[in-house]
């Protein structure tokens, strides 16, 4: 890409046109994107002294600040430090009609680190291509520059700047460190943007031998490509469909659940304070060892879902957790993609969070209600694999349950709640009209179990008809894969 | 408050009761004001090792998670501390309808610094004293609880948790400093509670010998308190109103701006290239000298407040400085006290955030158009004269412009954008329709201005008739009092 790059070949066909009349240009095409509802992610990457504080400037220049933002990326905030890599990245991405320029990107850490680990490096690169993936999949238009210029222009830019009073503190190591080393730096660089060049979100390197001409060349390139995209978004076909994969036997799985089995009295309350105590202690483990954990709860309406996160925490210190609680997205929520709100609700380090429903929801009630289109939630099961991946690779330890319950049961309960004042609240016409889907709950939950059993994030069935049994299945599994961790810690 | 405190008359009228039994009477609330949409913020501070976390487990413990949240309040995060003191408490206070309990608050800066010079002491008390009365006006519900309890208990507590395998890595240096110093700590701790026990966020003092019932004077109280408060918010008139002024004359000052200053196109090209290349600079070393800096722009509407912004940026650094228009607040900010949407908004330490129209919305538009209450906005005048100390107290630059013309200048740009089918986007039918409460809007402006010009953050009355007059007024000012803020630094 870069290393067989001809600066003497370099052509601009933009070079004509004023920067003011390309920008006016951009600003028109802006209030289309609003108009259409279609986010813009430009990514401003290359050499350090290359001009990309130059070439945003003038990107950002005509157009209206009410739906456009530069976003800056170099070293992650503690608070990003204690999250996985791609959490700053979604927090940040662009709402729907709006416009994002990334001043640098997800590349920062792995372009900054000549020494990286080729297993790390092609694992942060298949994280950065699942989320560009997803993000174009939702109808984003992607843009990627790379600014490139000779060693000898670099030397000589760095040099202007260390001699400029107010802005030689642009000049920090990293200029001088890719200085010294540019030729090193040139084949990391090369082997970086090859792999990470997809056919949704392909880099395209500009020549900043000459700071105007970049600018146009990035202006006018921009210009194009969001004439594209705004072409592929409309006409909606040249998406790349992940297709139906055949018809899922209904309640195949779910069907063969055993839902008689119980336990007896004496047995919970002893289990019961037993399990707890060690959950607490586990909970106290992932503290001092650093170790976050996702917890997922899902499962039919009545299903038990609550009862089980109240005793599954009832002794852990609520300052190391969290319960979030999943209903319909709000206004915000809704302008991003949908796995937007819960990547900012992911915890640091060291915290247990408790997702009551979660991401699934795309696969079982957007599914089911059409929220979201047969394309969508098809999609969405690989997508899906890709974030758990992604936080497994973190270190997360990631728990999924499945609560369920027959569909007598679920009707003595929703009865219960009818004629309990204190439980009425708990339930309501959804609930009734969620029941009379039923079976097609059950073949959804029986297709997202076959395609989101991972190894990394396994489903946990758990049988919801006995209240007491339910719980205790809860509470041993946290416990055994609690301690699975920590000892993978020690070891 | 602490020092005079006897643990032996420590009376807990909530004694008889079962902690499931207030857990469950405090659900019951929670629905409550869920349902009247009132905040709730329950701020547990205390002792080290005073069962901070015990209580706060059985507060929680009922509570319905979608509308209850436990934050942690201990060191800033960097995110945290390159930004005013209290930005960390508005990010997270409780929406509407929600309970948030706060593990430690604002206070934990000030108990844990035994060397604090009284002048800072009694600042930031001030800043959180002002904040408490905000959200109080505001209608949230404010309780204060600090657990107290003997040196002796504290030694023996702390020598338990240090032979506890799971929770040794609970007592830091700050529990042995304080159990080392409790004489001194309790003189510190006393003389703070006692500034900022206010009548409309009292401190409560719980003994804390014996945890459980520790707990259940929290949850007692916590009821008690939480029904006063609806009770209040229901009521209104008990609310401390802070009366309307007296009229104010209309145009007063508005009315005698000379609109006639103009400059000659020969001295603008000249100027405005000076003035810019100045205003980079100074920029620059906002940046390198840390120093954040919020420029307000408010106006009528089509007073050339973007062309101005657009003028005054033009050669800075877009990655130093970010443009905030502010229009009418979404789902999520609506939520919150109205405030709240700006702090979030607010810039770190070395970058530059101007707002295009501000929280000067409330006692204009909002006033205007009936959004907010006599009171409410009355009340405005002085919240935002603190919240503007609060800023310049961290150090933060305060420029505010307001940038006037006269009706039958505004009516010119408003036909020339309705003739110009690029601009034709720019002019709404509520502009029109502000258009016809000039007269209205003229007041408002006039009270403003004499409410809110602060010796730390002054409004520059912009004459806008000439839009390059206008800008270079804007430019002048930026360098002017840019290179002010620069030079005391450097004394």
């Amino acid at each position: 890409m870069i290393k067989d790059f001809k600066f003497e070949d370099f052509n601009n066909p933009y070079q004509e046109f004023k920067r003011t009349e390309l920008g006016e240009k951009l600003a028109k095409l802006q209030r289309r994107v609003k108009d259409l509802n279609i986010p813009v992610l430009i990514i401003v990457d290359g050499w350090e002294s290359s001009g990309k504080g130059y070439v945003i400037k003038d990107l950002i220049r005509e157009l209206d600040p009410r739906t456009s933002r530069v976003q800056l990326f170099e070293h992650p905030t503690d608070e990003e430090k204690a999250r996985p890599f791609l959490w700053r990245f979604w927090k940040r991405t662009p709402k729907r009609g709006n416009i994002a320029i990334y001043d640098r990107s997800f590349y920062f850490k792995v372009m900054n680190d000549l020494k990286i680990k080729d297993e790390e490096l092609e694992r942060d690169i298949k994280d950065i291509s699942s989320i560009e993936k997803q993000l174009f999949d939702d109808h984003m238009i992607i843009i990627k520059f790379f600014l490139h210029q000779k060693e000898k222009t670099m030397g000589e830019r760095i040099e202007i700047l260390l001699n400029d009073e107010h802005r030689s503190f642009f000049i920090t190591e990293r200029d001088l460190n890719q200085k010294n080393e540019y030729e090193k730096y040139l084949h990391h660089f090369d082997h970086i943007l090859k792999m990470s060049s997809f056919s949704y979100s392909p880099w395209h390197i500009i020549s900043s031998e000459d700071f105007k001409s970049a600018s146009k060349y990035a202006l006018g390139l921009a210009i194009d490509l969001i004439e594209e995209g705004i072409e592929r978004c409309l006409g909606g076909g040249k998406n790349t469909v992940s297709h139906w994969r055949g018809d899922i036997p209904q309640g195949k799985i779910i069907g063969n659940i055993d839902l008689s089995l119980g336990v007896d009295e004496g047995t919970y309350e002893v289990e019961l304070k037993k399990l707890q105590e060690e959950a607490q202690g586990i909970a106290y483990k992932f503290y001092t060892e650093q170790i976050p954990c996702i917890i997922v709860f899902e499962g039919m309406d009545a299903a038990g879902k609550g009862g089980a996160i109240q005793r599954l925490t009832r002794l852990m210190d609520p300052r190391g957790l969290e319960v979030i609680p999943i209903s319909a997205p709000d206004e915000t929520e809704r302008n991003h993609h949908y796995l937007w709100r819960f990547y900012r609700n992911f915890p640091p380090r060291r915290r247990i969070a408790i997702f009551d429903r979660s991401w699934y929801g795309r696969v079982l009630v957007e599914r089911i209600e059409g929220f979201a289109s047969a394309e969508e939630w098809n999609r969405a099961y690989e997508e899906i694999n890709q974030m758990e991946k992604h936080l497994h690779n973190f270190g997360t330890l990631m728990l999924k349950f499945l609560i369920c319950i027959d569909k007598d049961e679920q009707l003595i309960r929703f009865q219960d709640r009818e004629n309990e004042a204190d439980k009425l609240y708990k339930i309501t016409d959804e609930d009734w009209r969620n029941r009379e889907k039923w079976d097609q709950y059950l073949t959804a939950f029986d297709e997202m179990l076959l395609k989101t059993n991972t190894n990394y994030a396994p489903w946990i069935i758990v049988e919801g008809n006995n209240k007491k049994y339910a719980r205790l299945k809860v509470l041993k599994n946290f416990v055994e894969h609690g301690k699975r961790i920590i000892n993978q810690k020690y070891n």
